[in-house]
């Protein structure tokens, strides 16, 4: 039987990360995946959304380019250019992600054989500590195939799924989730979203833009409700602009079939509602892919329905390992690969400061893009913390001006006393790009002056910073 | 007569940022200027050039729209979408950057009506140290409408003009600078630019993409020659690739008339060449306003053209400051009002660190852009340092395929003793906005391993900078 030094379950951006990286710190190295590599993020998630967002970009770029002067030259042309007849080609723009997502899977292959990591097709099954069964899929039931690898270090990442509402149940035709939102065959002229995260907002920006008659709802009382309180309302005007109906504070308490489509029944403070649409996207979180895994056999603690770690990642059952999404870490991509490779640090012996999780960075690719760090405001006021907060709009920005994407923001919240930066929280154009920076600006111990004393280029939007900071530092000069 | 705490002569970036800064810090202030307020910077560069690269942009969108997924329903359509039939409207291009120039230089005047800055609209001369003479540009010869402004400080930021070749002699019409290329009434169908800087890459950039044969020349041996070596190879492929003819290592000798153009002779190491163009853009770099200030006479000392200062931005006559272009450091916007900044808070006794010019991030808003900060590659070696350089290429970024925008790369050098981060340099989509974070994670003397230990966001490009500095901190697992 073939012996590794790490065996890591499950190729989503947390494994497969993992395994390169043990790969190349010389550890013997296997991994298993029972669908395609790359997980979530790369086959239904990150990447593709990104792909399709930017059809829709491109999209909405041509029905607007008469505002930045560029004329279509035709008959058609007659009675307003937004008669124009430009028209999304489904199938080209599924056929242009599954290009994308085909060529990231095949990098992750690719690094693989480079290093020498040993990929096996199946489904995994920790047996006992060191221990794994897999099952190539097609024998799952048989079990004829199945064979036994052993590993002195066992990974579980196996990611999340999609949260079920046992009253708006899955179909996958009617009732989809990002799985096959990701991949429209043709347009609803109607649509319902259910849940307001990124994935959720996302794919309602993504639907809007292509013309769909989107409604969202969302149960907390604002969208985007992990960020800050005046992010959410910033792209709650925007939503409302494009011609997304937003309702918050809405909890929808069944699903019915009505005639072709569905009918939401919902409820909110000012009483019941029905929404009827073609198809709903049910958008509400994620949950842990923990079962079939044999946990419950091994003694591996638990809570809440993830796996319980240490700082090294380590479960309670020495030898056995947890990352990403079935831990109780934000569920996402960087996270999950920055914990696959402090977990392969800590079996190779590797001394590393702890990950912390305050500087963790969260984007949404809407248009305008969300993109934060550390805490919200809200959060700050009730840590108790004596805080400064302020904001620069972009419509003072010369390069937003001058690109014609003024809507959004930087908002910035220090410490009072110290001025260390507690969170950046940003929309507006580019703002995906600008946030690792203030990730690195608070690992780094950075104070509003810091930031204030840099020089930032122009003419960018990331001079908001800049200035939002320096408005920190000066609070007495800020409105003389 | 008035007497100002300060009085500052030029409204560029330079001064009106020092004027705002300086009333808000409670000093009676004036600022002179002789044109628009603004500088070349709000009227004929920075802001300007972004408006009409975004139509270009746009244009280039359109045109590319096929690619992802997005028909035009036309009948036209027929033969290849190459030959549908979009047109770039010069007069409303040049109206929306219009709009856009008035916008911000409205949003100046109002920040000086606000924190009460006197604005005097005139030239500018120093007659003696706390006396300025102001002349209204119509009665610059009379002087009959003349004043005299005392100031116990004044700060000289009257910025630069375009440098002129003896021998390519601006017209204005033929041979033409970026005042007239940023508002083009025609498009010329071939056009040489001699100069490849920020300016000169640029306007390639935008005509280029609007149909115009471009042919870039280049004295030194590589275009945006103060950027690192492997991005001007970089550049110069992408320019290529959209039909810009590159000549580097060229000598402009001569401009003549030639029908209805203008006939250039040229010399490179393979002899003399003869190239002929519609209109020639004059982009070799800018000299200096120093002329008519009165500098002669008040025994300012100058070192090659340039006010000498200290570095509290005083020059060798008490109570006159100088900042910006027409000081030996770079001439770019965002440096100009730091030093605004800087010389008025000296001004006002506050205490501040002096900038650090090595930390100076640099922009060039072609596609793909170029952003920089710290030395490049060849700056390093040349100074003797012991050191690593690794490089990320966005072909393997996931968010760069997944947009179609894989051209271009970070490169990151450091120091190999201790890590410290000694340059970043990123040619991509986004770059601009991602630079300010490393011109901060340099200030705040970063090492490669606080950036390799810093969660970024995915999907981004700027992941890509964290991936390269992960491959410096571990060079020996590099390619196992």
């Amino acid at each position: 039987m073939e012996k590794f030094d790490v065996l890591i379950i499950g190729a989503g951006p947390g494994g497969y990360t993992a395994a390169v990286r043990a790969a190349r710190l010389g550890l013997k190295t296997a991994i298993v995946e029972r669908s395609e590599v790359g997980g979530v993020c790369l086959n239904a998630g990150c990447i593709p959304t990104k792909a399709i967002l930017k059809s829709a970009r491109v999209y909405e770029t041509a029905m607007d380019m008469e505002s930045y002067g560029i004329d279509l030259m035709s008959s058609e042309n007659e009675g307003g250019f937004r008669s124009v007849p430009f028209r999304p080609d489904l199938s080209r723009i599924n056929e242009r992600k599954d290009k994308a997502v085909d060529r990231m899977r095949k990098g992750v292959e690719f690094l693989f054989r480079k290093y020498g990591v040993t990929l096996f097709r199946g489904n995994g099954e920790i047996v006992s500590p060191g221990s794994v069964k897999i099952s190539p899929l097609s024998s799952v039931s048989e079990e004829e195939n199945s064979f036994f690898v052993e590993a002195d270090n066992i990974i579980i990442a196996t990611g999340a799924s999609p949260n079920i509402l046992p009253l708006v149940p899955v179909d996958g035709e009617k009732i989809i989730t990002y799985w096959q939102a990701i991949s429209p065959e043709k347009l609803p002229s109607k649509m319902a979203v259910i849940g307001s995260g990124a994935i959720g907002s996302e794919l309602s920006y993504f639907y809007a833009s292509m013309g769909v008659e989107v409604h969202l709802i969302e149960y907390l009382n604002r969208i985007v409700p992990l960020e800050d309180e005046e992010v959410s309302a910033q792209l709650s005007r925007c939503f409302k602009k494009c011609g997304i109906t937003v309702s918050v504070g809405m909890n929808v308490k069944k699903a019915e079939r009505y005639g072709e489509g569905i009918r939401l029944f919902t409820e909110d403070k000012k009483g019941e509602h029905v929404i009827d649409a073609d198809i709903v996207l049910s958008a509400a979180g994620v949950r842990p892919n923990t079962f079939g895994l044999g946990l419950e056999n091994l003694g591996v603690k638990m809570s809440r329905g993830k796996i319980d770690v240490d700082e090294k990642y380590a479960t309670s059952v020495k030898g056995i390992y947890a990352i990403g999404d079935v831990i109780a870490t934000p569920a996402l991509a960087h996270v999950a690969s920055m914990e696959g490779i402090r977990a392969v640090e800590g079996i190779a012996g590797i001394e590393y400061e702890p990950l912390d999780y305050l500087q963790v960075p969260a984007c949404t690719f809407t248009t305008p893009e969300i993109a934060s760090v550390g805490m919200t405001e809200e959060k700050v006021r009730m840590a108790g913390i004596d805080y400064r907060a302020g904001k620069f709009s972009f419509v003072a920005s010369g390069k937003a001006v001058a690109a014609g994407e003024t809507d959004g923001f930087v908002k910035m919240i220090c410490e009072k006393e110290t001025g260390k930066i507690l969170g950046v929280h940003i929309i507006g154009s580019g703002a995906s790009e600008m946030i690792g920076g203030m990730a690195l600006a608070m690992r780094m111990g950075a104070k509003c002056s810091d930031i204030a004393a840099t020089i930032f280029p122009h003419p960018t939007m990331s001079e908001g910073i800049r200035e939002v900071a320096e408005s920190l530092c000066y609070p007495d000069i800020k409105n003389k």
